[in-house]
C-alpha cells in the first residue's frame, strides 16, 4: 500500500534518501535471458546525473551503478534485478538550515505532518535524488522494449515562455544528435540558444523556471493497454505525474482537442499495403496519439509533460518553523535552476517502465 | 493484472458491458458501519444518466442501482459491496453496421487485435456506459470522505474554445446550485447559455464537440498521498485519464505554470490562528494545487481535465472493414454531442474514490 | 487491502452473503477467446451444492448460474467475467436465535468484533455459500487449463478415523466413475459405505465429523509457480487454508516427510525416451508431489487437505452473548454432518485457480 | 507478477543470490517514528546465521546487517526500509560440479526449464540464504508487533520420528531460556539431547533428517485476518510454506482434527470479568488455533510447520545432466544435516510479517 512501487508485471521498487548511504532500485518481473549492457545504464543515468553543465546543479554526483542481484554471465535470470547507487557527495550540514523550517511548496511540511518526523538533510526521500534510481530501472526496460523494436525519444519543448519548432516527423538518431549536440537538450539549435540564455539569466538572478519535455514513442505494436483503469495513457499519464515537479500531462491532441469537433479530430483509418500486423492499418491523421480505447493502435504515442518551476531559490522568502513561528529561508545550497535538462532521461524512464509493464501484461490476456 | 480494478485500501473493480443484461461494480475495502443511502446514489446516478436534457444522446437508460450485497440494515459490514444496474435500452440491432466495421477513433480496431474478437454492439466493455459503476461507488466514497468532512466539487469550465469565467473562490453551496441550475452544468450562467446554444448547434449539424471540466476539493486533511509514485495528484490524474475521451490533466498551476518563475510560483507559508492539525498553516498563494511532494497540504486541492469531442458523429465517414478493405461508416445511432454536462459526476466520482483510497491508506503509515 | 480477490494474472473477486439477494463472482484476466460452455459450469456447481443427497444440508438451493458480462457469442472477450448466482432459500427467521448469540467455533464473534456489525443470517459472508462463487470460478478455470491438457481429480480420502486406501494410481476416466458412483465421494466402495454409513450415524446424534480432501494434478508442464514467495504449493496451500473448516494442508510427502533421511527422500532423475519438454525427465519417486524450488517439474502434483468437522450440531451448547452473558446456543438449523462430499468440488476449484493464475504469470517470464 | 514481495500494508521484497555481492530486502509500508535497534535485528540474524554449531552447516557467513534507506536518527520515516547482508563466505568452485548437472530434489532442473538460464553457485536465487533477508526484515515486524504487546515463540517440536513433549504451556521468557539453553532450539532437555544425538549421527552418515517447527502466538487482539482468501491461518499457511523445505503446515487442531466430532471439538466461549477487549470472552478449549472464520479470536495462535530431509547429502547418487544423460553427483559441500534449528528464527519471523501485515489492514476497515 505504501507507494514505491510502480508497474505490475515488470515492477520497481526504489528506496533511498538523498544523503543515505545509497539510492536503489529492485526490478521484479524482468524476463530471463535478456543482456545486461552496464555501459548502458551508466550512460543513462549520465544524462541525468547532476553537474553535467553550468545549467544544472553543481552538486558532484558520479551515479556509478552496481548490479546486486539478477544477473548471472551478463544475462538476467528472471530473479529480482537489484541496480545500487552510492551516494557521495553529501554535504549534510548545508541542510542545517531548513531542520526546523519549511521551505516554501517543498513537501518539508507535509512530510512532516504525514509521517511525524523527516530526514530533512536533501529533502531525504521527497528529493528528486529518487528518480535516478527509475532512470536505472528504465534503462533495462529499455532494453526489454529494443527486443521487440520499441524505440522512445524524449526532448526539451519548453522552458519557460520559449516553445520549440515541432521537429517530431524527423528520425529518431537525427533528433537524438540535434538534442544532444547542446546542453539543454532540445532539438532546435536556434531555440536551444536561446534556451540556455534564458536558464543562465535565471541562474543569475537566483530564481528558477519552469519547463516542458515532450516524447514520442515508435514502432508500438497494436495491443498495448489494459481498459479500463490501465489504460496505456492513463498509466503514462501517472508515471509522467509521479515525476518531481510535474503539474501536467497531456497526449495526442491533449488540451487543445477540446476546442475541437468530432469531425475535425477523429482520424481516419486507411488499409496498409504490407499486411505485418502493426501495420495492417494506420490513420491519415493522429490526434489520437497512437492510443485508442487505452490500447495501442500501432501509429506513433506522443505526449507532454509540464514541469513547475524548481522551488529552491537563491532568494531568501519568508516562512513558518515548526513551532509554527514565522521564519526566514535563506536562499542556499546547489540546485537546478530549470529541470528539464536533465527530466528527459526520467521522462524517457517512465515511459519505458510503462510499456514494459504492458507489453509482458499483454501477454496473458489471449487464450 | 487486467486493469478493471482501481485503488488499493478503497478498491473497485468494474464490469459488464454497454449492451450485455447489466454493468455493476464491487468496491472491495469499504469501511463497515458507513451508512449507505441509496436515493443518495441514485442522484449521483442521476447525474451521468443519458437522456436527461436536449443536449446529450437521446437513448434511455433508467441506471436504477440495486444492492447485491455488503450491506445489512442500511449500513456497510465490511464486507464487498456490490452494486448493480441493468441495462434496459438495448437496441442492439443499431449496431450491426459496426459488426465488420472500424469506426473512425473509436477502440473497435484496437480490441479486436487485442483480444481476436469484440463485442460490438454500443462499444462493448470500450462504452462509456462502464462508467455508471463508477459513479455508483463514487457516491460510496463521497458517503465514507463525508465522515470526515472532505468536499468535492466539479464543473464545466470550457465547451470547445468557450471558457468560463473562474468562480471557484464561492461556497460550494452556491456553486452548486448554480451549476444544476442549466443543463450544461456550468457554474457561470451568462457562458452556460453560450454554451448550450452551441452545443446545440453542433447537435444539428452532426457534429461532436470537446471540453473541460474542473474540479475542486476542500477540507481534505494534510497527509493523504503515498510518495513516490502514488503521489496523491498521480492517482487523480490516472483516475481521470481513464475516463473515456480524457486527454489531458493538470492541478494547479498546470501547463500555465511551466512558464512561471519558482519566485512568482513558490507559496509563501504563513501560520494561522487556530490550532487544528489542517489549519495549522496555510499558504498565502496555491499554485501548489493543495499537494506537496505528492502528500495534501491542508489547502484546496484543483485540476481540470481535457475532454476530446465523441468520435460517434452523424456524418458519414471513410473507414476500412475487418478485411482490410475501404468502407463507409454511416453516420447514425444515439449518441452525446459533448460529453462534458454529464462527466461532470465521473470526474467527482473517481476524485472521491482516490481520496477514499488514500484516506484508508494513510491509516497504516504511522506507529 | 480487503481479502475477497484471490490470483494476480487471473484474478477473481467473490462477493455476496448467504441470505442477501445473490452470490457471485468477477473474474478479471480471463483471456479471450476461450469457450464457456454454461453446462459445464452448472454442473461444477451441482457437485458442491446443497440438498443433493442424504448426508448433505437439507438446504435447497439450485445454484443457477448466470452470465453478467465478459462472454459474447459463446467466446470470453477478455474484459471481467461476471457469474451471479441468486439466492432462493432463505429462511432468514431461522437465524432470529443466534441475532445476538456467538454460535462456539463460528464466525460470530470475531466478525462482530472486527466489523462492529454484522449480518447474522446464515453466517452471513461467513457462511461456506461464499465457495459456490469459487466453483464457478473454477470452472471457468478448468475450462482455460483444458486447452494445455492439464486435468485435477480430487476425492474424499478420510471421514472421520476412516482412511480409504490410496488409487491415485488410477486414470482419472476410472477414478471420477468410482467417485461418482457414490454420495460420499470416495474412490474406493468398500470404505465409501463405511463413510456413508458414519456419516448418517453421526448426522442421527446431531452431531458432525471432520475429514479429508485429496487432490491430483496432471499433465501440468514443467515451471508454473514464481519464487521465492508464490511458490506453487504455498499458493495452493493459501487457497486451501481459505476454504471454511479447513485446518491443514501438506503436499507431496507432506507431514509424513519430515520423518525420513535424505537418503530415502531424494527423488532421483532419469532421462525419458520421448523429448517433450515436460517429459524430458522423470523422477524415481515422487515425494516431492511434482513440485521442486517452488516450480512445478512436470511429475504428478498432489496434495492433502484437513477439514474440521462443522461446528453447527443439533445439540444445545453453552455460550455468551452479545452483552457478555451466559446463553444457551440452541441445536436447529439445517447444515452438513460432514462437508467433505462436497468440499471436492471446492477444492478442485481453488486448484484450477491457482494453476490458472500462474500459467499466465508464467508466460511473462522470459525475454 | 513476479513472487518476490509478500504482504499488502506491511509489504516486503527480497532480492539476492547465494553468491552475489549480497541478499537485502525493502519493507514498503512499516510505519514512522518506529525505534530501530540493530542490535536486535542482528540477533535474530545470529539465530539464522550458518555455522552456529556443529550440528549445523559449516559455511561462514557473519550476515552482517546494514541499514540502507528509510531510517533517521534511529527512527523509521515511513518511507522504504532498506536492509543489506553481504555475502561472504562464496567458494563458487564448490559448485563446478553442479553447473551441468541437475540435484536431486533441488530447483536445478524446474529454474534451468522455466527460465532457460540459472545461477547455479549454491543453488543461487532459489538458496535458503534468501531467507537471512526475510529474519531481518521480520525483527523490523517484531519491534512494531511490540508496541502492541504481540509476542510470538517457535521452537523444535521434532527431529524425524522424536517429538518433544508439548511445554507450550508455559511462559515465554521460561520457554525462550529453555530452547536457547540447546544447540537444537527444542524447549525439553531432555528430548533436545536425544535430537542433537540424532542428527549428529546422521551428519556422520552424510545422510539428513526432516522435522517439525511449531510456533505459538499471544497476546493477538481481536480482529486480525482478512476473509475471505486472506483469512490469517491462510496468510500464515502460505508463509511457511514459502520456506524452503516445508511440505505441510496445520494450525489449532490440525490433522489430527479432521478425526474428531463437532461436539467435542467446537470451542464453548465464556465471559471473563476484566472488560478488555481482547479478553471480553475467552474460550475453554482452542481447538480453533485462535482463529475463527479466518479472523483472531483473542486466544492463543498456534500452528506446526513440517521440512522435509535436506536434499543436499554427502552421499554419491545417480542423476542426468542438462544433455539429458545420466551423470553421478557427488555427495560434497557445506550444508546442514537438519535444518529446523535454524528454521526457528525463519519461521519466527514469517509469522511477525504475517501478523504486522493485519495488524496495518485491519486500521482501514471500520468508518
Amino acid at each position: 500500500m505504501a507507494g514505491n512501487s510502480f508497474g505490475q508485471a515488470f515492477r520497481i521498487t526504489t528506496f533511498g534518501e538523498s544523503h543515505g548511504p545509497a539510492i536503489g532500485v529492485i526490478i521484479d518481473g524482468c524476463p530471463s535471458n535478456l543482456e545486461v549492457e552496464i555501459d548502458f545504464i551508466q550512460a543513462e543515468l549520465d544524462k541525468r546525473k547532476p553537474g553535467q553543465s553550468k545549467i544544472t546543479t553543481q552538486r558532484k554526483e558520479s551515479d556509478s551503478v552496481q548490479v546486486l542481484s539478477g544477473v548471472f554471465e551478463g544475462k538476467t535470470t528472471g530473479t529480482p534485478l537489484t541496480l545500487l547507487i552510492p551516494n557521495e557527495d553529501q554535504r549534510s550540514k548545508d541542510y542545517a538550515h531548513i531542520k526546523d523550517t519549511f521551505r516554501p511548496s517543498h513537501a518539508d511540511y507535509t512530510y512532516q505532518t504525514k509521517y511525524g518526523n523527516r530526514d530533512y538533510r536533501g529533502g531525504g526521500r521527497s528529493s528528486a535524488r529518487e528518480t535516478a534510481a527509475r532512470v536505472a530501472a528504465g534503462a533495462i526496460a529499455k532494453l526489454l522494449l529494443k527486443t521487440i523494436g520499441i524505440e522512445i525519444f524524449a526532448h526539451v519543448s519548453a522552458v519557460g515562455k520559449l516553445e520549440a519548432p515541432n521537429l517530431e516527423h524527423l528520425p529518431f538518431s537525427e533528433l537524438l544528435n540535434m538534442r544532444e549536440n547542446n546542453i539543454v537538450r532540445c532539438t532546435d539549435p536556434a531555440t536551444a540558444t536561446q534556451m540556455i540564455d534564458l536558464i543562465d539569466t535565471i541562474r543569475k538572478e537566483g530564481d528558477t523556471v519552469g519547463g516542458k519535455v515532450s516524447c514520442v514513442i515508435r514502432n508500438c505494436p497494436v495491443g498495448l493497454g489494459d481498459p479500463v483503469f490501465d489504460k496505456l495513457h492513463a498509466d503514462l499519464g501517472k508515471a509522467m505525474l509521479s515525476i518531481n515537479a510535474v503539474h501536467g500531462f497531456e497526449y495526442g491532441s491533449g488540451f487543445a482537442g477540446s476546442e475541437m469537433k468530432g469531425s475535425e479530430h477523429n482520424d481516419i483509418i486507411v488499409p496498409v499495403s504490407r499486411k505485418k500486423a502493426k501495420e495492417h492499418f494506420k490513420t491519415l491523421t493522429n490526434f489520437s496519439g497512437g492510443i485508442q480505447g487505452g490500447i495501442s493502435n500501432g501509429m506513433e504515442i506522443f505526449f507532454t509533460v509540464a514541469f513547475k518551476p524548481v522551488a529552491t531559490i537563491m532568494q531568501n522568502q519568508p516562512t513558518v518553523n515548526t513551532e509554527g513561528e514565522l521564519a526566514e529561508m535563506q536562499g542556499k545550497g546547489r540546485h537546478d535552476p530549470c529541470v528539464v535538462p536533465r527530466a528527459v532521461a526520467i521522462v524517457e524512464a517512465m515511459a519505458a517502465l510503462v510499456l514494459a509493464d504492458h507489453y509482458l501484461r499483454d501477454r496473458t490476456i489471449r487464450s
